[in-house]
């Protein structure tokens, strides 16, 4: 095959493509890197074409439109995350609602942590806020479910404690802390296990819990975490604790 | 004068102003009022000097560019809370640390809640943070300094309670906890005292104080903080506490 076909129409990539990944993974890592380094208005669905080799018109059969690109991306910070609570609830015990909460965190920070090109800094971008489009709406719905399973875990332990604080509020503190992660990403910090650990146990602290029932948690959850990640198969649920 | 005099050549003064502040101020109101809504890059000089109703000759007179005024907008959400550290710590005896960290955060808190147009929000703006310039690096000085003295006021607290967490780690989170006033107001909340209070004992909590302690702290700041705003000369220092 000869270079030149790569121009030809009905052969939509101009450039080679840049590895891994189906075309719309390819036009989500691109426009993942264009909007967090020039802005999101600032971004044409052109630019995000060039940059994945491929022409408008066929980002256009993957996406919408720019808003369509960027509810996806808004969206790969909170699902994983969000699909994950059943389970986590599931797995261990009303009794050790300390470890459910950790181990929330714990998978909250992992998708945050991993998500490409660190997107959750667009969260607040004023050019996505004012975006008031269906498409940002069902990312705030998410983002606010999953605020409302952290203030449900949340206020029990925090009730357990006698820590007052009203749970819609506790919400928005815990998932505060754990989009730390977002912030040392931000400041160009690679996030690892012993940042999870510390903001995990500060999300324990802010429910009342002490050192000693954090450290009891974190391994808890952290043993949990590590059975998740091997597929659903392989987890053994959280033993009831002897009363 | 008549009304065409305000369109003389000498008399930059294009239209009525917006009412209060000098032209400097004036320049920043309108340029934070266009950040946070266009965002950064797609703000112009031209722009601002037009809200303001002056000529962009005008503006250059107040404001070197846009990095100048951008810089002197973030250093509003810092620099008041930076410029009261060593008063707070002067204020309160190093045997009541959970005071003065709970006075530290009511006065962060109501430096975020006050800022015009919730500028914080520009902070982790993509076209904001690749502005690596002079002014932004000096943004960035201050706000890591200002980090410092969370992480030292907590990591004193945090020792005192078994609390084993890094001091750099524990000041990120302190500041992150504190920075969720400005996650606040970007959903469209007003921030008020009950929010204030929710915080601050949430940092108390961060640094190992339980239910009790932190109402007490958060009790003492609150008359400190009140005595502050009358002004220092009637600040009556914090007892120190009968051992």
């Amino acid at each position: 095959m000869s270079s030149l076909s790569k121009v030809r129409p009905g052969r939509p990539r101009l450039i080679p493509d840049h590895g891994a990944g189906t075309p719309r993974e390819q036009v989500l890592e691109a426009a993942a890197r264009l909007f967090t380094s020039k802005g999101f208005a600032a971004t044409s669905t052109r630019e995000i074409a060039e940059a994945v080799g491929i022409r408008q018109a066929s980002l256009y059969y993957h996406f919408a439109g720019k808003d369509e690109i960027l509810a996806a991306l808004l969206a790969t910070t909170v699902r994983p995350t969000q699909m994950m609570v059943e389970e986590i609830v599931a797995l261990v015990p009303p009794e050790r609602i300390e470890t459910a909460l950790c181990l929330l965190a714990l998978v909250d920070i992992d998708t945050l942590a991993r998500v490409p090109h660190n997107v959750g800094v667009l969260y607040q971008l004023p050019d996505v806020v004012s975006a008031t489009n269906l498409d940002y709406a069902s990312f705030r719905q998410a983002h606010s479910e999953l605020t409302d399973a952290y203030a449900d875990l949340g206020a029990q332990l925090a009730t357990r404690h006698g820590v007052t604080a009203p749970p819609p509020t506790l919400g928005s503190m815990l998932i505060q802390q754990v989009e730390g992660v977002i912030t040392l990403r931000a400041d160009g910090n690679d996030v690892d296990s012993d940042h999870a650990i510390e903001i995990a146990g500060g999300c324990l602290r802010l429910c009342g819990c002490d050192q000693a029932e954090a450290t009891q948690a974190i391994g808890r959850a952290t043993a949990l975490q590590n059975q998740l990640r091997l597929g659903a198969s392989a987890v053994t649920p959280c033993p009831t604790p002897v009363r």
